[in-house]
């Protein structure tokens, strides 16, 4: 599983990595359904005697979510890579799946927006992301390496599936990172379009669909992935966009795509790699 | 109020500071009085779960406490003296007394000892201070400045009070700053005896004597200070040494000076200063 650091900042001197440690958590059961970030059975003592310091409490940082922030930074400021430490947090807390930061180096999402240059948790949480968009920057992401065993995991593998994240804030920081969409290109690749019934199932896609200048749709997801995906999935709400996806795509599913709880997470799971498998 | 930033270190990336806090939370009537050290009501989330995912805990970081090294060091990054943060604070906890750490410069504190020079907090809280001690080393303390306000407050005191701590490590890194012994020479001066018996009240103190080659005493107290101070005080266990001590320095008081609580740290407090006041 290869993740997103674009979100990654430095908050309180410590390194924060909000989409790695969602990936953890919720592969380690250790994940907040409530809030769909952080950790299961949370506490905010530390932050509200920030609070009551003054300090900035926009940013929610929870107890046991601070130790992973706090022990990562130690093993960084001690010289580890952050993939080496991720490992080692799995292994913690005893998640099976291989999780790979898609590089060991800092490369910042910086969101264009209409009051200038924003760093991604200042507009995606601090402004919720409020702002208009006008396009992103991935800082540093020519000059960044892959974190040792992401090519070769990509290459290494049957198929490559592009989760129904954000494409321009999630997945599009991966791509960025030079050897990646490379790896992919030629081996079957499948997206999920995270664009149901034109509107985002979470967050603010369709909103940056539009703020830049596209009418938020599963087709415009498919269009954003041209040329790298030769799989994509839409769900039965947009069964009518499936013959211009069609154009865009070479192989299409329509089904059930709103993974509401955990059972129906597993079920589309299962559809998807099922007819994945099946198709040429 | 000026106190000791020997002890100060980095740890998790968050800068700490434990001479500084604990003198802050007793103003504050937020200390522990438990454990000599830290806040009150203090739990230990974020500690635990450090500890779950393999990282050290031996230098006990509570949930709370943890809080005012958050807020600090994001203040430090942010550009702002430390100082001016222990203002800050001081102000949120409702301390009425002026705090000043000696300096805003990091003059960390290296103990030399029979294993070679380490850190403070090493050799204090991780070796509990066994080791065996050579000497004691101020890294940078000579281009050290003193914080603003501090040679001012010390020449516009009627008087100079050195609290009965370590004078090896929570005193003389004080005095090391320069200008700091200059701003006191000249002015009425008073050391209470950390030694009381020949043992330390509380600490290794006494230990530190013996392992640099001195007989633990008020005496050898009053030595340690020869020159610096104009009063002394000794408790009455050691009124057998008062006519030794006078040799030293010019004037002595006998008296209880054991604080084992609230109430006999203001009786103490309260004899020393109405002598000091009468002594010419």
């Amino acid at each position: 599983m290869i993740v997103n650091v674009g979100d990654d900042f430095e908050h309180f001197g410590l390194k924060i990595c909000p989409d790695l440690d969602t990936v953890c958590y919720t592969l380690a059961g250790l994940e907040n359904p409530a809030t769909g970030w952080g950790r299961r059975g949370e506490s905010w003592r530390v932050m509200e005697a920030v609070a009551a310091l003054g300090g900035p409490d926009w940013f929610r940082l929870g107890d046991l979510d601070l130790a992973t922030h706090l022990e990562r930074t130690r093993r960084l400021r001690a010289g580890r890579p952050l993939h080496e430490i991720a490992a080692a947090f799995c292994e913690a807390w005893g998640v099976k799946a291989r999780v790979l930061p898609v590089t060991d180096d800092p490369v910042p999402t910086i969101v264009l927006t209409d009051e200038g240059e924003l760093a991604f948790q200042e507009y995606f949480v601090r402004r919720r992301w409020q702002p208009q968009v006008r396009g992103f920057r991935f800082a540093g992401a020519e000059s960044a390496r892959p974190a040792p065993g992401v090519l070769e995991a990509i290459r290494a593998s049957a198929a490559v599936l592009i989760a129904p994240s954000n494409p321009f804030v999630s997945i599009d920081p991966i791509l960025a990172i030079p050897g990646v969409r490379e790896a992919i290109a030629g081996k079957p690749a499948l997206a999920v379009s995270p664009i149901v019934g034109g509107e985002a199932v979470k967050g603010p896609a369709a909103k940056m669909f539009r703020e830049l200048g596209y009418k938020p749709s599963a087709a415009a997801v498919a269009e954003h992935y041209r040329g790298l995906v030769s799989h994509f999935v839409l769900d039965k709400a947009d069964a009518d966009q499936a013959a211009a996806v069609r154009e865009i795509v070479p192989h299409v599913l329509v089904t059930d795509t709103m993974m509401t709880d955990s059972q129906k997470r597993i079920e589309v799971a299962s559809a998807v790699l099922s007819w994945f498998g099946r198709e040429p």
